[in-house]
């Protein structure tokens, strides 16, 4: 732990090599130039950009055809597997390949986003809130202007806008994207092939996992024409060689202050993974009830435990007292350098302390932020129907968040999927989190109260769920359509509930955004201008989920005593499931074991880079210096996952699949010549 | 870190599931039968005792036929590889199958120890020193008694035979042992497949090695016939059974006092990590001036780095904050017990100060303690020589410690051996180790003025390495017959030397005996004696470098994120090799590159079992409940490293080589029929 020390007490200073997930507009060409002496050309970026999309089921991907052809990961597109499979067919458990261009599967509900262009809009943003008098008079009218610029460039642009805030508010861009909808899944192999070792090996290397998938983007009912896309380098990254990551990490907090890493640390994150633990024990126990009861939880399974492992990681990370005692330093140095210069603490000084206010204001309502909640789909539509109707007809700047008119397309589009909703799955959950609430909020709790009305815990999930009818996205639409008048006349039992529940929802959104939101928008915007004011923009903003470019070298790293290597092959498949005695998780889709003679066992499976990615990022494109594909990212290794406060160059790793594995697989296991064929093998 | 303190709260005071090396009188019959319902009887402990073998090069090893053959690791045979080895033959690097008998090929001096009975003599020991007026006294008594124990025993039996303390001197017991002294070798695989992951995979796992060697003992120019082996069970051992280790651990400093284990940490083991270091660069230059050089030098290198990584691991135990505050909890729970009792008080109560007191008391010349040396072989001979000839005319038991009459058929065995020594090498490492003494002892240093005498450190290797003949075994003999006259009038630069040396070193050895060791020994007999009378005698003592049985589980372990398998295969040993592009030491012999179709990559390898071993165990074999060889413990994982001060059953792992792997290879790598018809394959 020496070293991550050391080179975390570089981080928030000075930026150590291969860190950071730096924008577009702010490219780390310099950093590059002097270690790698490689040049970041206009050319290539803007090829790179556009070959990129973000996957707003919360992953990224990028396009490897001419004809739309998407490359993510298996477990980004595992999502839509699971909503288009049925008890008959699984192709989560199965795979999916599509043979001929008739047989690609229409994803129900997944928007797809390519980056079109960015624009500085701090300046409009600042002008507006400049003659603010109070917190909440600055957060009305931010939010106001922010509705403004995006609803303006949507009518302009048609494209899909967003104002994103970058250096705590140090700076504001309005993102531009071209949208999709009409995404077609082409191939998935088995999920087992893709998440060989499960939980366990989860955010761990050494790693065999072929998690990939590959969608169409279609428009016009007809696949996209597009030259942005990353050229199919089957010979994939090599050891020690420089490799880029463009993909859309979604959240990091190396910038937060002191005060807000203990609110995670002593708060927020005990709170989560209490929560978390509870959901997945709730579906363990509801997927023991039958076959067809594990398939239709695999997937929300899936993803609590990774967010479970993830969390722990980051836990892990702010427990670690070195770790907090040099973030500790930094922001003492900073706020130094800021009390040294008059006219700097003047502006700046105090934001911190605000800060730490707030936080402890926020202590007080933390627990219903988390157990205020019945973990149910059809609540949640319930509550976005009902607040919708109310919202739409507001001025676009005095919305809640999520109901802007820039946002509403998207909205719809989620809010209508067809995607199947299981009730005897929403039954176990409503009933898990209304035991969980009871239990960390007691009787009296006013939310519960108003849901039980008397009943108990699983007799209101019973009646609720049984006496809905939101499963059928016609209804929703029609309660949409039917404005105010119709959902204040609706008797469905959700919707009912949800009547009562929103104006309790609304109370609590308003009170943090009066004590917490503003207070912490207006000190993280100046904290932002000091850290600019003392350090230059020498540094790249915390993640967004917006898109990133990284950079690295193919590089092992010294792991439990010994190294790490820099790649793996399917040898070392067969010798992990061997060693569990092909025991789940570590069994092998029978297509693997049987094409066992078929497969070239040396080829590389999995690789690791010294690129500083977090979650989000799976299914970035690895891309060479050339600008093609040489890799998939899929992972971080368990060191990385302290990524989300310091990034430690010893160990952090990006973990992804090797472009040889997935030719080989696609090639001698799948049979997927189509496909090949597109990518030019 | 949590499950090792917490399982280590338990250690020395009750002891946890499969820990412990217990000595064959004070077998853990009731834990094994409490937790596996396995009874150990006399005769299964009998037939392993006499089966199991102490190789003096540093390591263990079992008969596995009935005309002598001898099972043990590669490494503990490195040593006579090295030593047979010549610029034209390398059986390091190229390996060695004798096809017939007549092939076996004589080790030079590698003596073979098996006990025959043990007999507790504590009570005559006690009675020896019972009138003692002063530790000093107590010191001599009890050394004249050992020495007269031994005397007798080697006299009446013509067994070795050695006195042996145990529970820091609670129990004093005499061991006899058969001793054999013409030991051949028979197998050896190439280096490369033994040592496979070389230094960076030293002491971790999963691992890939073929750790191997077989000897055979002969007497009287004869195979020896013996009822006593470990029939070969090739199936091996399977995940989750209940296996058991009989060998030779060296030493633990489980019982140890915190002051002890202070004094390790703070100056011990960083002044041994000090001159570990030192000696590997001096021998890794002397490498790089030619590839003779570099043999010569390989198997000091290996041992060397093999001791680094070691005792850097014990050194992270004792910088552990939390295994150091259990051992601190531990001694004041017990010296707690000890007050509480007023016969227990008057007579042990002062022992931990006493202790503490002489390790103060050592601290003033620890560097003398390891900084006097020449790092030769020649010089050490000599010493040897200049020694004998003077203590073999006292009586037996004032001698130095190596000289008593029971010891002297072993020391013998050894100096006169024909094994050759490079006197480039020993140009290097003098030049080295004086160089050492200078900078960390001043040029003021008397040992260092006794040598150099005006001339630099090469100078005065260069004279006393060229002007030797102690390279001929007959002078050595010559000068051991001819006794002090001999030796007096020798003018042999390194004889002359030693006479020089011999009165410093004298002095040390005699201040260290009155001030330390006279000490520590008497309060330690006291806090053994202490301890069975608080605790019974429910534990096992500390190691000793004899014979001793542990058990365990096959089975894997929480590692870095996820778990190590209990196995590994052929597979992983390619994985491993192509992960790093078979660079070294990642590299393949041919023999296993070029006859990988031939095996059977699915099978085992390498394996963990949570029996309780360290350094010592090497060769050990694995045993089942049949009383068959399952397995040959090589290794310990990272994790026990700190095993020296705790065992944690969570994460320390014993690693070894899998019966089906030693199988697959001897049949279809290295066509070792003969061998194999040998043991029923």
């Amino acid at each position: 732990m020496k070293n991550l020390l050391l080179s975390f007490l570089a981080t928030a200073l000075v930026v150590s090599a291969d860190e950071g997930m730096w924008t577009f507009d702010n490219p780390p060409t310099k950093l590059i130039q002097d270690k790698y002496h490689f040049t970041l050309t206009k050319q290539w970026l803007d090829h790179v950009r556009l070959a990129s999309a973000r996957l707003n089921d919360g992953g990224s991907g990028s396009f490897v055809s001419p004809h739309g052809l998407l490359l993510t990961n298996h477990h980004v597109a595992r999502e839509q597997l699971q909503k288009s499979s049925t008890a008959q067919h699984d192709y989560i458990k199965d795979g999916f390949l599509a043979r001929t261009p008739a047989d690609e599967l229409k994803a129900p509900d997944l928007e797809v986003n390519v980056l079109m262009s960015t624009e500085d809009v701090t300046a409009r943003i600042e002008a507006a809130t400049k003659a603010a008098k109070s917190p909440e008079e600055e957060f009305a009218a931010r939010r106001k202007t922010i509705a403004e610029i995006e609803a303006d460039s949507t009518k302009k642009t048609g494209l899909r806008s967003d104002v994103v805030t970058l250096y705590n508010g140090g700076e504001y861009w309005l993102y531009r994207y071209k949208k999709y909808t009409d995404i077609r899944i082409v191939f998935a192999p088995e999920a087992q092939a893709a998440f060989f070792g499960g939980d366990p090996d989860n955010f761990t290397y050494p790693r065999y996992d072929l998690d990939m998938a590959l969608f169409r983007v279609y428009e016009n009912d007809k696949p996209i024409d597009t030259p942005n896309y990353l050229k199919w380098n089957a010979k994939g990254a090599a050891d020690n060689e420089l490799v880029f990551v463009s993909g859309n990490p979604g959240s990091t907090q190396r910038l937060d202050t002191l005060a807000q890493l203990e609110n995670d640390r002593d708060r927020l994150l005990p709170n989560e993974l209490n929560l978390i633990k509870s959901r997945i024990a709730v579906l363990e126990k509801f997927s023991k009830t039958g076959e067809e009861h594990a398939r239709q939880a695999s997937s929300d399974i899936f993803g609590l435990q990774n967010a479970l492992k993830a969390l722990n990681g980051e836990l892990q990370g702010l427990e670690n007292a070195r770790i907090m005692s040099a973030k500790r330093d930094d922001e003492q140095k900073f706020r130094a350098a800021v009390l040294a210069r008059p006219e700097l603490l003047s502006k700046y000084g105090t934001a911190w302390d605000e800060i730490a206010d707030a936080e402890k204001k926020s202590a007080s309502r933390i627990k219903e932020r988390f157990y205020h909640s019945t973990d149910s789909r059809f609540a949640g539509i319930a509550m976005q129907i009902v607040q919708y109707v109310a919202e739409i007809k507001k001025p676009d700047g005095q919305r809640l968040p999520g109901y802007h008119d820039s946002q509403l397309e998207s909205l719809k589009f989620e809010l209508f999927s067809p995607a199947p909703i299981y009730k005897d799955m929403e039954i176990a959950r409503i009933t898990g989190a209304l035991q969980l609430d009871l239990q960390e909020m007691g009787p009296n709790d006013k939310f519960l109260q108003t849901i039980l009305a008397g009943k108990s815990p699983q007799q209101a999930a019973n009646d609720l769920v049984n006496g809905t009818h939101l499963d059928d996205p016609a209804l929703r639409k029609k309660l949409i359509e039917g404005g105010e008048a119709a959902v204040s006349a609706s008797t469905d039992p959700m919707i009912v509930l949800a009547r009562k529940l929103d104006p309790m929802r609304r109370e609590l959104i308003k009170w943090m955004e009066d004590n917490v939101q503003s207070v912490e928008q207006r000190a993280g915007e100046r904290i932002g201008a000091a850290r600019f004011a003392v350090y230059g923009k020498s540094t790249y903003p915390d993640a967004t989920f917006t898109l990133r470019l990284s950079y690295g070298t193919v590089k092992g790293y010294p792991m439990n005593g010994t190294e790490a290597p820099p790649k793996t092959t399917f040898y070392g498949l067969f010798d992990r499931a061997a060693g569990f005695d092909y025991q789940p998780p570590f069994d092998l889709p029978s297509r693997i074991k049987e094409g066992r003679a078929k497969l070239d066992l040396a080829a590389p499976l999995n690789f690791v880079a010294t690129a500083d990615i977090i979650g989000g990022n799976s299914g970035s494109p690895v891309i060479n210096k050339a600008g093609e594909l040489v890799g998939l990212i899929f992972d971080g290794n368990i060191e990385s996952l302290v990524g989300n406060y310091v990034y430690d160059i010893e160990t952090n790793r990006a973990v992804a699949v090797h472009t040889a594995a997935m030719t080989e697989a696609l090639k001698k296991l799948y049979g997927a010549d189509r496909v090949l064929a597109e990518l030019g093998m």
